[in-house]
This record gives C-alpha cells, structure tokens and sequence, in this order.
C-alpha cells in the first residue's frame, strides 16, 4: 500500500513555512543578528525590519493602525493575554462569555479561571449546523460582562462565525469584545476597523509562517494589561526581547496570505467532499452554512478515525481527526459533541484541511484511497453489517 | 574615524545565532514542518527531536531528568510563569524575596503584583560590590515566604551569586527557590540537581541559539500552575503548538555551549579590563567577586556612556551601557545604582559582553580606541577640566 506520495491535508494543525518566508528570516540569525533594543549598528537593522512585519500584519487584517498589533509568542500566549488582560482592566466585571466549540487554549483557561474564583464562565451552546445559539448569547450578555470570546472560525469544522454582529451586540452592554482568529486569519478577509472587535489572536504557523510567533490586535483605545511585564517591548506592552526573525517571518507570511487564490483551493475542497460523499455512503459534512475554503470536517458513520487515520497516513496521507492539540486523546471532540453529532457517527470524523500548497494530486490521492478505507474498515464493525442486511 | 571592523561586544543583549544552530533548525521550517502532536508521518520526525533538545538543556543546566524541562517563549515567559505558578501553588504564602539587582522581567512584574495586592515583595539590597545582603535576606524569609527569586548572574556586571547557598537557607522557612539563570547559562557550569533550586529560567539567545525560545526548568516534584493552559503540550505544562525549529535550535545551542572555551573568554576580558584600566584614568570596575568570564562593566568618571557608546558605535564597535531592555531610556541603571556607584562614575558606565566569537582583533580596537574616546568627551565636562587642574 506504500506509495511515494505525500499528501499534507493538515493544514488546520500547522502549515508548512513558505520557503520565501524562510528567506525573510535568514538574515536576522546570523547577520542582523542585534537586539532590536540596542542602540549600535548590530541592532538598527531590526527595528524597520519589525515595524515592517507590523505593517504587514496591520494589512493583512485590515487594522487602522500598525501600533494596534503587538507580537507574542503564539496562538494560545494572544489568547490568554486578551481574556486576563479583560479581567484586568474591566472593572467592576467578571464574566466571559464564550461558545461551546472555542480551542481549548480559551476554554481550558476559562475553566481554570472559574475554578480560582476569577470570573465566572457563560459557555453558549451551537445547533447541529454550528451556529452559535442567539438567543442564549443575548441573554448571557450583561453589565458584568467582562468579555465575550467567539472564534472567528472553527478549527475543527471551519464554520465561520458572525463576529461583527457578536461584537456588535457585546458592545450593548459594555463588555469588550475578543476573536480567536487564529483560523481565519489570511483565508478570509477580516478587516477589524470596520468592525466592534477590540482584541484578536493569530498565529504564524497557521498560515505558512513559523511557529513561536502570533499576534495580538488591541484596537486603539483599548486598556490592556500586559502578561509580560520588564523590557519596554512592544510599547510596554509585551516584554522581552522580540523575536525578530520570527517576526519578520509572520510578516513576510502576512504579505503572501494576501495573495493566496482561496477560489482555487475552495475548489479542491468542494470536488473533495463531493466526491467522498459520492463515493462513499453514510458521510455526513459536520458544520453547515459559512465555512472557511478550506476545510471539511466529513464523519464516516460506523467507522473509526483513528484507524481510518493510520491507513491513510501509511497510504501518504495525513489528515486529522480534530485539533492537533487533542490528538492521541482516543476522547470525541468537544467541538463534535457540541455539534450533538449522532453516537454512530461521532467516533468517525475526519477533518481535511488544505492551503495553497495543495495540489489535485492530492485530492485524487484521498479520492482514490479513502473510499476502500472505509469500506474495510467497516467490514470490521457488527453494527455496520447490521445495517447493511436491514438497507439492503 | 570609520573603519571595516565589526566588533560585537555586546553578548549579554544577545549572540550572533551560531550557524550550526541554523543549519540544525531549517529541516523544522519546510520539510519536517508538522504539528509535534500530530500522529501521521508529518509530525513524527518532531517529537524525537524535541526529545533530544530536551535532553541537550538537561546537559547544560545539570538536571536530573528531562521531564524537568519546559520550553517557553524566551527568559522573560519563563520568569513570569515562575513567579506567579510559585503564588498559585504555595497555599497561604504571598511574599516574594528578590533582590535590588535582578532584571525587569522580575522586578517589574514584582511591583505589579505588589500594586495589585497579589504579594509582598521584599527587596534585599546588595554592597558596593555586588554581594546580596545577606543578614537582610535572612531577615526576610519567613513562612509567608512563597518564593525566592535571585538571579544566578547579573547582566550588567556579571556578577555571581550564591545560588546554592541562598536556596538551602529558602529551604528552611519551606519558600521555593527560583533563579533566574538568562546571563549564567552556558556560561558557567549550573549542575542544578545537587542544589537546592526548585525553578530556573533560561533563554536560548544568550547562548548563540535562537531568539522566541527559552526553557523552565523546574525540579521534579515542585507543584507547578501553568501560565498557558489549552493543548496538552509539555506535559500539560505550556499549552501551545511547539516551537519545533526554536526548541531544536535551543538544544542544538546547548550541545555547542558545553564545548565552549571559556578560559579563553575570560583572559579576553581580563585584557581588556587591565589595558582600559591601564590607559584612562578615573576607571572603575563595577561588581567584584565571582563573575561571569565574558562580562566586564566599567564606569569612567566625568564622562557620558551613551556619548562613548555613540562614538563606538562609528568605530564599528558595539557595546552597552546596561541592559538592552533599558537602552534609549537614559535613566541611570537601576543595577549601578544599587550598587551605590559615585555619582561621577554613573553615567559614564560601559558594559562589554564577549562571546566565544570574541577575537583578539576586537579586543584590540577596544584598547586601540576607547581611550581617545574618552579623553575627547571628557575635555567637554568643567568638572574634569577643574579636576585635572586640581590634580595635576
């Protein structure tokens, strides 16, 4: 069954580093190697270097300021920075109102901060499709709103979100209003200034940057309370030495996301899941309505992931059951189970997510593989068999 | 005045990224760029090597087990997750012991806990040299005493503390003991398995790795309270994907560290301290005692640091008048003053940082320069024209 194709449909869980982007980098290793803090020559190519990087990332989400972005260290370091820095300077309130399918890195910390005594946690359940319930986001919302957290796309499914109306809504009661776009950032347009959100994470190596290195959007205005405090960093904001050339490279990513053709690789989502849902029966798309080009999250009903997993990774192939940062955890993902995806169902979901490295090759790759995969492995299940002889 | 040469003395800021660090890192960017937590073929070449930086900083600091490593985002991350995991964990304690002298990454983030109501903080001074008091360190240790935190070497004038022996006497009210190793790492031997020290931070830019890495030691057995709590990475000790290229230029950092000849460095900066000595009056050398092979801090009276600094600077030599974190601010470094320097000496303070790309030839220009230097800029202060006079 080995071949000599690899095909990376794992996007979602980290991307390759464009090779541009590693170039960008490079020179701040070994040549412009200074602290961006020191005043000498070894340090002065770095600082135009960072506010370019800044600049970029100011474009790339259509920030009004290129001050409204401060560099961190990743995903889950913005995420955390947003939701204490809210409690911190929100005085007077000590709730967060969240959704049930957010990435651990905001529900974990959440749940932590109920434990402690900190704030007190409103989770808003989703429908079958994903939607975020209304409703219950209405009636959470209140004067002792702190902050609302609502990712601007699943990791899992790809369901993009309505932040601008979420927001909206938030800023009726005074609460600040913070996005975990670390999925959306560079695959949809985003353009903040034309809309209530006051904070927003995002990560390099989602979008062919390297890893250690994310942002944090504050927009004009906002208090914030830094995480790190010492240096002078980051206008105060973020202390320690930056990390230039993993800034540089977030930047030099930022400036190619925005010349990504999305069309093309919604395209090879779409013939992908159609062709799966063709190909083989009992195949249920998990996450309806608007959804990032680039991923689909297809559950094989009576089949297992893990195995349908192994199979496709010793064919080349790799792809995921759900976030990286719950494999190997054998537990149904929470986002699933939000979902309320059925019992028989739940256990078989397969998340394929791709980027502009994908090519057709690799889509036919898991057309031609998958269907066989799942066949056996279903021959494998007493359930299946059932079902089988009852349809048949 | 200028000419062709480079001279980097600047060390303590940060180092040129060893060219074996880089070639060790660029596989992790585009060709084993998978999640670490990732189970297909993409991610598996990660783990074994974040396995083997692990076991590389365990080398360098002298742990007993790898596990007691955890990669962070620099010094900075691993100094805040160390003092407020040691508030978390040590139940009805919330004093902290520090010293006058330790970096702003401490400092600072003490006065914000002690302004927030988080924790007492106690700040013993030092002497003329250097040396921590230690009847006012005693003194303040008590059973509120959650955590200790002194800095193994200072990064102004490299001086050494007594790290073991501090932490044993913390041992005996029951407080945690956290040092603050960023200038003393691979520098000098740590071997912190024989010592009392339950934290440690350390930072791969100091030592020639890469800058956005840096790693926690923290004894085993110690409890501990995540500052990022999401994925499960680290042992669930730092969520967050990892930082793969980073945490294996860190290890591969550490490797070359190990072999490091610092004999050589410290008779680099011992000629360099006795030739400035020897050719500019009035010079002062600030720290005695132990110190760091690569560090010489030296304060010239009835001069202006960041004049000389600036004059350097068009020699093609680099050097500090503090810590990078502070330049630009022109206030009088906090450590100088600690250490009571003369009121003429203070502002004319300058820091040479060698490294083991130290050359003869840079040590030269130093000798061959600065004492014009300082002679020019001195014959525009009154108060030495007057002071000559006097003298003569």
């Amino acid at each position: 069954m080995t071949t000599n194709l690899r095909a990376y449909l794992d996007n979602n869980a980290t991307t390759r580093v464009d090779p541009q982007v590693v170039a960008a980098m490079l020179p701040f290793f070994t040549e412009d190697f200074g602290n961006a803090s020191s005043t000498h020559e070894f340090g002065a190519a770095v600082a135009p270097a960072l506010k370019a990087a800044r600049q970029a990332v100011q474009a790339l989400i259509g920030a009004e300021f290129d001050h409204e972005v401060i560099f961190t260290s990743g995903g889950t370091e913005s995420n955390t920075t947003a939701l204490l820095s809210a409690l911190d300077t929100q005085a007077g309130r000590d709730e967060i109102v969240t959704s049930a399918v957010e990435h651990p890195a905001v529900l974990n910390l959440c749940q932590h901060l109920e434990k402690i005594g900190r704030a007190k946690i409103h989770v808003i359940p989703v429908n079958e499709a994903g939607d975020l319930d209304l409703e219950a986001y209405r009636a959470a919302l209140s004067e002792k709103t702190a902050v609302v957290s609502i990712m601007w796309a699943n990791n899992e499914t790809g369901k993009i979100f309505p932040v601008a109306e979420l927001a909206t809504l938030a800023k009726t009661v005074g609460a600040l209003f913070h996005t975990d776009a670390v999925q959306a950032t560079g695959k949809i347009a985003l353009n903040v200034k034309d809309k209530a959100i006051d904070i927003l994470s995002l990560s390099g190596h989602k979008l062919h940057g390297p890893k250690g290195v994310g942002a944090l959007y504050v927009k004009k205005g906002v208090k914030f309370s830094p995480l790190f405090r010492g240096g002078k960093q980051e206008r105060g904001r973020r202390a320690g030495t930056e990390n230039a050339p993993g800034i540089v490279g977030l930047g030099a990513a930022a400036k190619l996301a925005l010349e990504a053709d999305y069309a093309r690789i919604a395209a090879l989502r779409d013939r992908l899941q159609q062709g799966l849902a063709a190909a083989i029966p009992c195949a249920l798309v998990n996450g309806g309505g608007a959804r990032l080009p680039n991923t689909l999250n297809i559950a094989f009903g009576y089949a297992d992931s893990e195995a349908l997993l192994h199979k496709l990774d010793r064919t080349g192939i790799a792809a995921s059951s759900g976030s990286a940062c719950a494999s190997g955890s054998m537990e149904p993902s929470h986002v699933l189970r939000a979902l309320r995806v059925p019992p028989l169902y739940l256990q078989g979901a397969l998340r394929f997510s791709l980027s502009r490295d994908t090519t057709d090759a690799e889509i036919d790759a898991v057309l031609q593989h998958l269907p066989a995969i799942v066949a056996s492995a279903r021959e494998k299940s007493p359930l299946w068999v059932e079902f089988c002889k009852k349809t048949a």
